[in-house]
Formats: structure tokens, sequence, C-alpha cells
């Protein structure tokens, strides 16, 4: 533990407030979606991390690709920072207006641009949550299958490089985001990508603003590779011993290549939340929430291998659901365990970790953190996106107890670095944000990052664009 | 047709010798493994696009990391250019040394790092093929799916951005590259990337060199993800009345969602090509060469709704093949299809189209190339990663009638103008190099080629890497 460990006290940064002029050329285009208000500053500074509150000096909400290269042709001439907003379930302070400026909400930015169902591609602007577009889009016979729980825009998703449930099977934004409209940090509008499935057309302008936190552009329209519905769904749920036994068989079905579409793990202590908030009835163990996609024949075939795998391991009480309801039933217990594992303690706040790890090191990555975590004494709930190595520990501590908030923090630097050694990364989809600047220079080293802050002054040479996130 | 015509001309470039002092420092690290000799050097000034050859004026033959960071140092401190190549099976004119300066020759790194088999992942030198690959993990149970027809070295694949005829399943090296070891311009070593499946750790630097065509660092290792090899592995050839039909069998296959891994078109041209040399005894007209992986079951239930389709559209005579010797022998057809049409016009070299388009456009798409070329009497070559969406066109040039390149790079234009007015791609896997950069611009306007720009200049101030590539 050489570094220092991060904070929730907002870094001390000096603010670069909105100008006068530039306040009035703003409200002269955008007149009552130009905001200064408090209420809707303050609930633009925050997101779910565990930081205080940062509010911008002003809110403007944007309804067009032109309406943002207006407020960003502005900030760039007064050199003011901009933060684009999407629905405000970033994980790590990405949105709070550390150093002042103009927060660019895009929640109105919620059409659909075109839809090429013969082509599997959609293109949408970036305030479309993945829930819209999936019911959007039904109609189609396709979908979208990126679900990292939280409705979130997206925009926010592409921001972040999110990923999710499906991520085994469908790959993350990395792997689904085809092209982009991007807002230079100089305000001027450029196209990066194409509606063609693969490309080798010079830099890969797509992937590079993908998972770049806002700090190179804002991203106005998002061109998607869609999938479609598959013919058959199994969801299954199933219980174990123990976490460990859950993880080994999550192995065992990735090594084995069984083309499974999720496979979620949630602990006892997530179970037992989310009983508690739903009602849902489900036996309070560690459970392997699975699902299958296919054809009836390869789901069978998958969910066969699968069950065979589990009973060596002591999996027991498979329970199916082919129908919609009963599957939304099952998943009903993964989408709620953030809110009902925050509901068991009330008034705290999740301080979640976001490891990702090889999946041949996950059970012991697992198991070490379990142990560390239950031998501190602090709540938490532990959820995780198994089949990608990827887990989230939650740690629930009262915002006005320092000692927990640094004991949380202490975990997740031990477990980071865990992973670490291991050959894994500090987060696998919530994006780096105020919050792991420190584990990135871990992480990558600081010939990568400095490589980082190269192209970042290249781009945005005024550091305009969501200043102080991913490097300081 | 606004842009100027691409031409097999070498633009006129200012070389940049290597100076004295550069030399010496070089010839005392590397002895013998540094050479001036014409023949070295003209060997490593060409490739297999119909561009006249440009030597470097030296070639070293690197074994390791540190040998690559101490040429890029010398190159650094000298602002001399480098160039890395592989095995020189490039297609664009990427390696050809158009500012002179030194080929750095990583062919001779061929050793595989480390395997991880209970991962998946594999980490490689750059001078490793995919046939080498394949041949040293095969006891593992493992893959690596990127094929991209010519045994190409990772390294070479990696800049290219490739793909080859399994991307359809497994998607390309844009999806499968997990880490690299970049050395930087500046001649430091950084690693961008991990082993885990999936990361939000900051800017993609694995994404940004994936691609960048040897023009902002030197890969010295390549962290790659591999697959089970699959249960059960069935190829099938099937012949069409027409191109049109085998296309539209293709658009049905992938709009229907069924898990092809392979799909691949070749003319009668072709099939004529490949039979003259191989004594292949191949039906003589449009054909679709499939492949399909999974377990027994599925791969039955795969082939069979792609018999019905194929059916309805007239396919006939299809073939199956399930032992490793008789699927060899059919893709025998589609690996030996280059050098076999080269064969049929003595002398000749080949102008490649390389397009890729949203998948329900690729019919038209190839019906009005096809009636262009057969206008144009120009002797031609059709192949396809058709479930990408990606085709060749190989026009047969004798390089010393300049009517002919002429008339080649006119249709190679119009067919790239069609392809971009549909929403795709002058170049699906072979890259922009010398050749495309023209239609670079077109494709994506001045405002993104300006941000890659940007980010060349960032990365690379002395312009050393790869000069005069992608963009001029």
């Amino acid at each position: 533990m050489n570094a220092p460990l991060p904070s929730h006290v907002l870094p001390p940064m000096e603010r670069r407030p909105v100008p006068a002029a530039m306040h009035e050329a703003l409200k002269a285009r955008f007149g009552e979606r130009c905001s200064a208000a408090l209420a809707v500053r303050e609930q633009h500074g925050r997101d779910e991390s565990p930081f205080d509150v940062a509010p911008p000096d002003l809110v403007v909400y944007c309804e067009s690709t032109e309406d943002v290269a207006f407020v960003v042709q502005q900030a760039d001439a007064h050199a003011v920072p901009v933060i684009p907003f999407g629905v405000g379930s970033s994980l790590e302070g990405h949105l709070l207006a550390v150093q002042g400026g103009v927060s660019i909400d895009l929640s109105r930015m919620q059409k659909i641009v075109s839809l090429e169902p013969d082509d599997l591609t959609v293109t949408v602007q970036p305030g479309v949550t993945r829930t819209q577009l999936n019911n959007e889009i039904r109609h189609s016979g396709l979908f979208f299958p990126i679900d990292p729980g939280a409705d979130a825009s997206l925009g926010g998703m592409t921001a972040t490089r999110a990923s999710g449930t499906n991520a085994v099977r469908y790959g993350t934004m990395r792997e689904n985001v085809l092209g982009l409209t991007v807002v230079t940090p100089q305000g001027e509008v450029i196209r990066a990508g194409t509606r063609a499935r693969k490309s080798s057309a010079g830099y890969d302008l797509t992937r590079l603003m993908v998972g770049s936190e806002g700090t190179l552009g804002v991203m106005t329209e998002i061109t998607l590779r869609l999938y479609p519905l598959p013919e058959a769904v199994l969801a299954a749920v199933c219980t174990f011993p123990s976490v460990d036994a859950a993880v080994r068989t999550t192995i065992q079905i990735i090594q084995l290549g069984v083309p499974i579409a999720r496979c979620e793990l949630l602990d006892a202590n997530t179970v037992r939340a989310v009983n508690l908030r739903d009602k849902l009835g489900l036996t309070e163990a560690p459970m392997l929430l699975m699902e299958f996609h296919g054809s009836e024949a390869g789901v069978a075939e998958q969910s066969a291998t699968v069950q065979a795998i589990a009973d060596e391991l002591g999996g027991q009480g498979f329970e199916w659901a082919t129908t919609p309801e009963a599957r939304t039933r099952l998943w009903a217990a993964r989408h709620h365990a953030y809110l009902s594992a925050l509901q068991t303690k009330p008034g705290c706040r999740a301080v979640t970790t976001d490891t990702c790890v090889p999946i041949s090191r996950l059970a012991d990555c697992i198991n070490e953190s379990v142990a560390e975590v239950d031998a501190s004494g602090l709540s938490y709930f532990l959820v995780g996106h198994v089949g990608d190595g990827n887990f989230h520990m939650g740690y629930l501590v009262d915002p006005n107890v320092p000692a927990e908030r640094e004991l949380a923090e202490q975990l997740n630097h031990q477990l980071v670095q865990r992973a670490l050694k291991v050959g894994g990364t500090c987060t696998g989809e919530h994006g780096v944000g105020l919050h792991k600047m420190g584990f990135l220079v871990e992480e990558t080293g600081e010939g990568a990052v400095s490589m980082m802050k190269t192209l970042k002054r290249a781009l945005d040479p005024k550091n305009i664009m969501n200043p102080g996130k991913i490097f300081s």
C-alpha cells in the first residue's frame, strides 16, 4: 500500500466560474433551458458515488447537436469547464463540477435517430436509456443487450465503457458502439466510425471516445449494434453452499466455452436484502442467476451442461424460468440488489469496488476479499458479473463516520492490489472518475498514464472537458 | 469523383537518411543483425501492394523489447524514420520506406511469452504468425480464430486491425487484443491493457494502437483472447446460380442470427483460378464456403437452417466436410485464392479493394461493382467475408501498363463511393497505408482526420514512426 487511499473528500481545485458574457449568451439562446437555480445545480453536481455534492454554476438542457456545439464553443471561448450529464447514475464522481462550469444536460436528447433492422444497427441520441431503446425497437425483433443494471443513458454508458449482465456473451460498449457523432472541445462536430461492422480506416476514434468519461468531447449521436431476439430464452437460479462453489461453477462454464448469456453471482447478504425489499422468497444462500439464449435445443443443451457442472459443486434448488414474467421476477433480484442493500442500513452510502480479473483467479480473489471484509465487521454486499471475472463489493458506510469510509477504502485498496497482482484491472465497467486515479497509475504505470495525459492535452488544451477526472 | 485517384507511383517525399553516428551505434549493438545490403533493404521496402519498391537505409533484426527500444531511441535522437516489419504481407504499401530510415524487422521475435489456458489468454511477441500460434497452443485445447488468409504475423495483424474469415463469429483484432507492450516514439516502454476480459481504466490505449499501422509506436508484446476448440466443426460448400443469390443467402443467415463461424464468397473466376492451380475439381460457379462451430447438435441445427435458406435461393451441390482433411481441402480454395488469381495473368499485380458495408446493402454493392468491372474488360477476381459485409475485388493489372492501373483505381474509387453512400467503410481490414488516404478523408471527413493528425503530432512530434502513412 504505497499510494494514498482514495478519499471521498473532494480534492481542492480552483473553480473557473462562468463569466457574465457567457451566461448572457447562453440565456439568450436557451432561455429557461439555462438554469442557475440551486436545486437544479445541486441535482447535477452529484451521482451515485459517496462524494459530497459539487454543483456546477449553470445547467443547460440541450436538445440537439447544434445546442451542444454552441455551449462548447462558448466554454472554449471563455475557458470554462463543461460536464456532460445523462441520468446521473455514475458511481465514481464523474458528474461532479469540481472546477465549476456548465453541466450539459443531455436527458432531453431522447430520439431514436434511425433504425435499420435489416442491418442490425440503430443510431440514438445520448439521452436515450437502455430500457427506452429496447421498448422502442421491440417491434423489429431486435434488442440491445448491454445492461449495467441501472437504467442508464446510452451516452453515459458509452462514456464509461459500461457493460453489465449480458457482456459475457455480447461484449461491452467497447464492442457494440459502431460509430459516434462528437462535439470536440473546440465545439466542432465530427463523425467517427460508420455503420459497417468492422473497419480499418485510420485511428479508432470511436474506441478512444468510448470510456473517455466526457474528458475528450461530448457524444451527441451513437450508432449501436443490435441483435436478433433469441428464439428461446431460459433463465435459471441455483444456490450453492458457498460463494466459492458458485464461482468455481462459473469458471468451469467459461473454460468449457458454454455460450451463456448471463452469469451473475449474488451473495447471501444480497439475497437477504432483496427478499426484504421485494418479498421474493428466494433461498438466502450464495446464488448464481443465469440466462441462456439460442434455439430451443441449444438452450436445453447449454442448461443441461451447466446443471451438470453445478451439481458436482453442490448446486441446489435449480429453478427455471421460461416465461418473461418468471424471468422478470428472477432478474428483479439482480437489478434491485444495489438499492435493496442500501436500504438495509438507513442513511448509508455504498463504496463499490469494480475489479475484473482473469477468470481462473476469480475464486481466490473473491474468497480473500470476503474473508477480509468479514473480519473487518463492516456491512457489505457482493454481486458479480462473474462470467467476465468482474465483481462488486459494496461496503455500506455511514457518510458521517469517517472511520467507516476509511476502512472501506482500505479494503477496496487491498482488493485492487490483489486483482492487479493476477493481471486484472481496478475497474471492469464503472470507470475511473474522481475515485480511482491512484488505482489507474498502480494498474497501468506512469508511462501509460502520461500517454493518456498527452492525448488529453492535445485534444483539449484548455482542459475544459470534465476536468479533474481520470487523472489529476 | 472529386478526389484525385489513388496512384501507385510513390508520392515524392524528402528522405531522412540515417546519419553515420546512428549507423555506428546500431552496428555496435547489433553487429550482423544490422544490414545495409541492397537485397535485404529491397526485401524490406515492398509488400503485397502494387507500389514500386522503396527500400529503407538499414534493416535491424530485433530480438527483444530492449532491442526495439534502443533502435527507436536512436531514431528519436536523430529524427530518423522507423518502420516495423513482420512478414511483409500488407496490401496497402504500409512497409515502404518512403522517407528512408530503418526497417525494424520483428520476425525473429517469435516467442510465446506466456500461455494461460485456464484464463483463455496468451501473450506473444509480434513476429509469431497465426499458424505458429495455433500450432504451439493446440495441446491446450484452445485456438486463436483470427485468420486473414495470409500467414501474417500477429504484430502486423494488430497494426492493421486485421480480421478475415472467422470475424463474423469471433470479431476482429479490435475485439481480441486484450493488452500490449508498446515502445513509444520516444523509445519508452509502456503497457496498455491487462489480462482481464474487460476494463474501464482510462483511455483505451490498446484500441488506439490496434490499427495504427506502425505510426504511433512499435508493439513488442501482444496479449490475445483465445477460445476453446469447438466440440464439433462442420464445413460446407454450396454453389449458386449467381453471386447475387449467394449474397442474399448470406444476408438472411446474418439477419436470422445464425452463429455461423465463417461465411465466405468466391466468384466463378476465383473458383476457376484455384481449380487451375490446386486441381480441386470444384464446380466453377459462385460459391459460399461456410463453417459451423458448436456442439454436435448445435452444428447440425445451424447447418440445417442455412441449407433451407440456400435451397430457396437456388443453392446446389451442398458438400459437407467434417474431418480436418476434408475441411483443409475446402479452405485451400479460399486461402489460395489470391495467389491462384495472380497466376492466371502472368506478371500481373492485384489492386485489391476492401470495402465493408451494412449487411442489407451488400448485394446491391457487389452486383453494381461486378457489372462495372465486367463492362470494363479488366480481369478480376472477387472474394468476400460476406458475413461481415466485407468483400475484395482484385483487379489484375499489368504493372507496366499505366492505363490498366488507372482503370483499376477508377473502378476502386467508384466502389468506395458506393460503399460510403450506404454507410460503409473504404477498408474493412487491410488498413489505409499509402493507398487509401484520399478515401479516408472522403469517408470520415476533414474534422475526424484532423483529430487523427492531432493525436499523431502529440505522440510522435518528430514524425518518425512509419511517416507518410494513413494521412499525408
